[in-house]
């Protein structure tokens, strides 16, 4: 069986942790589609936090307590930048961390791609799946927001941990979206696919992403395998993050019907054969896409892999 | 008065800090001319050892034990480049240091020439001099050697560093010297100086390549200014570092009246007007240039500021 995953970052790699324990059990292979439209150049090091997060949490490196980067992280390159008034300042560059974004850089000035770039990191923290940025190209969300009365794009970053989003926000933009090309492997994996799972990430600013590219969202909106996704919306608000504020700039409501209607049915031109949402959520209905409530807290790696089992089964299989 | 300085690394810097200390007492400018051709660029940063020493030392940050580097240095992006497998795993990148190379790599790829990069760092460790690399272009140290039988050129910091000097060495060639230009300030820093020192440094690999540059060597040796040597060699020994490994290469004596000699009298076509020798070595003599014999060991500020007064004087100046 093959598995394909579109994920962001840290809830996707949480996610990833489940997703990996069920494939195991059921000798699946998996396939994961990360999105790049966090991917930053800072200092002259090309960062990938959500590939990143993905290959730490997999690989057992992450922070669990503090949620992105490494465990016992280590800050001296930060403060030293600080030091000589280098910007930005509000970015969390931790040594460790420093040490990959160099690896990835000088690789990518080499004119390694960075499908070709994350599997050679990958060498080291076997992830134990098949890990793809969604492409290799340039594709980076920006955000219109106005700040200190002005109005102005913005990347992602500097909207999400600069501000913590707490600007007047008006749309999302992904820039290079209408040029950029699916990586090596990733319509490959969609095409092969038993069944494409949509991780519980932020559907606007890491599943839009992945979508925005044109090939991709083709081929999983017309491709063979069902698509289910799973709800980032618990109640009323995200599981982490900050997807009520990116949902509230698409006037789109902070609830699961709310998310499984902004995906839409793929009959209807969206992606969503199946909707799993939180045993909380069981009224949720949408017109066009069977639901299922099941726990949604992914507590424990084995909690994740049941509600991974649970997907499976919505969609038909296993 | 003015004071130009030819300075390697190290031992270049701790003179550097006599020749401040006594140009403080005389209200004189001091002007450092740095070598690069040490510089190196590893895991995609632009290092420059020389240029780092000075300014670390200068601004007090250096690590007097290990000699190189800042102090209180930790090392956890060189850990974590060799556990991605990424080479060369022999060079001392410090987590403090990967700062400086960072903001110095960024500001070059963005345009700026190395001396207003280096005007930019210095802009933090305030090294009471003007340090002036002494060309913005290529001008690398390479070195002819026989490894496992097989001869071949390797970097400079190759030989130093991963080697310690320890093979069959033929020649050093200095990539780039011919087209090198003067980085902006340095000819006109010896042109205006009443007195030009050549520092302790190792005559082959430090000064060297700064003379290599054929304008530098045009307007020391045929300029205004007096130019008076300190010898790097006490009794038959270097006072650090592995010069008598590099005249050996020359086949020059590793002596301060071979040194002296090896850098020549002005008047026939040397750079030298006067040559500084350790009390040890009173005994030198060296056709054309004036020697004089005083304490050379560089153990205290006030031991080197007194080396620096006794090199004027050897001048003819204070």
């Amino acid at each position: 069986m093959r598995i394909v995953v579109l994920s962001g970052g840290i809830g996707g790699a949480k996610f990833l942790v489940g997703v990996r324990a069920h494939a195991r059990a059921l000798g699946a292979e998996v396939t994961a589609v990360v999105n790049v439209g966090d991917d930053v150049r800072m200092h002259g090091l090309q960062i990938c936090p959500d590939l990143d997060s993905v290959m730490y949490t997999l690989g057992g490196a992450h922070d669990p307590e503090r949620g992105w980067g490494r465990v016992g992280e280590s800050w001296v390159v930060k403060e030293e930048l600080a030091a000589y008034g280098a910007e930005p300042s509000w970015f969390g560059l931790g040594d460790k961390d420093t040490a990959t974004h160099l690896v990835r850089t000088q690789m990518l000035a080499a004119g390694y791609p960075l499908s070709a770039v994350t599997a050679a990191l990958c060498a080291r923290w076997q992830p134990g799946l098949t890990m793809l940025p969604v492409t290799d190209d340039r594709l980076e969300t920006h955000v219109v927001v106005d700040v200190e009365g002005e109005r102005k794009a913005i990347h992602f970053q500097e909207w999400w941990v600069r501000y913590r989003g707490d600007l007047p926000t008006h749309r999302f933009v992904f820039v290079g979206a209408d040029a950029a090309k699916p990586a090596p492997g990733v319509l490959e994996a969609i095409a092969a696919a038993d069944v494409v799972l949509v991780a519980p990430s932020n559907p606007v600013v890491s599943i839009a992403p992945i979508l925005a590219v044109a090939a991709v969202r083709d081929a999983v909106a017309t491709g063979p395998a069902p698509v289910i996704g799973v709800s980032p919306i618990i109640g009323d608000s995200p599981i982490r993050g900050m997807a009520d504020k990116c949902l509230a700039t698409l006037d789109v409501p902070v609830t699961a019907a709310g998310v499984g209607a902004l995906y839409g049915p793929r009959p209807s031109g969206g992606i969503l054969d199946g909707w799993l949402v939180d045993s909380s959520d069981a009224t949720t209905k949408i017109d066009g896409i069977p639901t299922r409530a099941v726990p949604l807290w992914m507590s424990s790696e084995e909690a994740t892999a049941q509600m991974v089992k649970d997907a499976l089964s919505l969609a038909g299989i296993a």
